[in-house]
């Protein structure tokens, strides 16, 4: 995501501690706890400016939402989002998505959003794609058995590649949209590229990617 | 397909037996003598008028290529077409698909074909789908260790569930294009389907489903 460097943006990330989870390693297997109920957890890796996970949180009020995001500078805005949004079962953490074992538990997870990921086009990039199998491994780790990736982009070529990345895993590929602005699909909640490149005409892809279960 | 009855073609097909095998069932596991080469063996499932098979059979002498379609109003233009074309490498089953493993033994066929297939949109046709579980499961066993089923529509609702079924089989889908002409796939062989739809400027989605290798 473009953006210009906001060297102010950790200290504002701080002031909000109770929304900004720091030394999120702190909290494995506790997540319920921060949350003070048993409602599902769902994750949105890549969360960006924030406008989904916050309009999530304020359509589901049975569901808590936790936004990953990378980039400090990027997340101080998903950070006001959440504010002006005033949702109380919102979490944001700042850190790399590679991690994310070690913030949270076996099976402490309900759901993972990817949202017009970066493409990272160049083959020898394909390690990054947050659909790559290694992270994968990572979503199957922290999710229920059974669990779900619910992924959306406009990219044509990196949706192309999540398809074979997600079979190749072995993951059931459900409710495939190739044009999901034209689709029946209900209640969908756009994201800042999302409204960005819808506008511009491009068709947006969707699918859901199901772990198979696994004697665990 | 849209095709007029031909009371006088189940006589055509039988004039040439040569190109059109009648009792195929007399021939499992024969099909390299049939051919007289040891070349692999693709077939294509619903062929339709035989452009595709006669252009694929001239194109890869090196291989053997047989057309299966149940209509006989319908194959009877497809063996024009490949007397037509003159090519040698060529046969044409006037069979139904689901009766597959009773014509072909196991492991004896390189690649299945599937173009612009039927879409049965409605939900309870879905056992009708050539991607269907159960054709999947004829695939299979039809196939070598790994083979593949290689797939074109610009039916986008029969894509969409063909990526489901594919990956709920536990294929691996590869070499995915959601824009087939725009691609840089080469040595595309175009269908009937596929030249009217796409001049109609439907996109053509593609894809390549591989069954994984069982211990068999
Ligand atoms: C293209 S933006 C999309 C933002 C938002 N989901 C949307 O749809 O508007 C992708 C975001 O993912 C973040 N990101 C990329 N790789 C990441 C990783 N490994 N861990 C956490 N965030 C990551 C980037 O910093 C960027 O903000
Ligand atoms: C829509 S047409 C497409 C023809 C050709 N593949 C093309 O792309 O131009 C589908 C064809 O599949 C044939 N077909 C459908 N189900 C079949 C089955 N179970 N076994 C054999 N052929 C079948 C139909 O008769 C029809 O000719």
């Amino acid at each position: 995501m473009r953006q210009r460097n906001k060297p102010w943006a950790k200290e504002k990330l701080h002031e909000y501690k109770d929304i900004v989870i720091s030394e999120p390693e702190n909290q494995k297997g506790n997540w319920h706890e921060i949350f003070n109920n048993n409602n599902p957890i769902y994750i949105e890796v890549g969360t960006g400016k924030g406008q989904f996970i916050s309009q999530m949180a304020k359509k589901n009020p049975d569901g808590n939402f936790i936004g990953i995001e990378l980039s400090a500078s990027v997340i101080v805005t998903a950070l006001d989002k959440v504010l002006e949004t005033e949702v109380e079962n919102v979490r944001l953490l700042n850190v790399n998505a590679e991690k994310l074992t070690d913030y949270f538990s076996e099976s402490e997870i309900s759901r993972v959003f990817l949202n017009f990921s970066d493409p990272w086009p160049k083959n020898r990039h394909e390690k990054r794609r947050l659909m790559y199998s290694d992270f994968l491994s990572v979503y199957e780790t922290i999710l229920k058995p059974e669990g779900e990736v619910h992924f959306k982009t406009d990219n044509q070529a990196l949706f192309e590649y999540s398809i074979y990345s997600f079979s190749n895993y072995g993951m059931i590929i459900k409710n495939v949209s190739l044009d999901l602005h034209k689709s029946d699909f209900e209640n969908n909640v756009m994201t800042e590229y999302e409204e960005k490149f819808s506008e511009k005409g491009n068709r947006i892809y969707r699918c859901e990617a199901q772990f198979r279960n696994k004697a665990r």
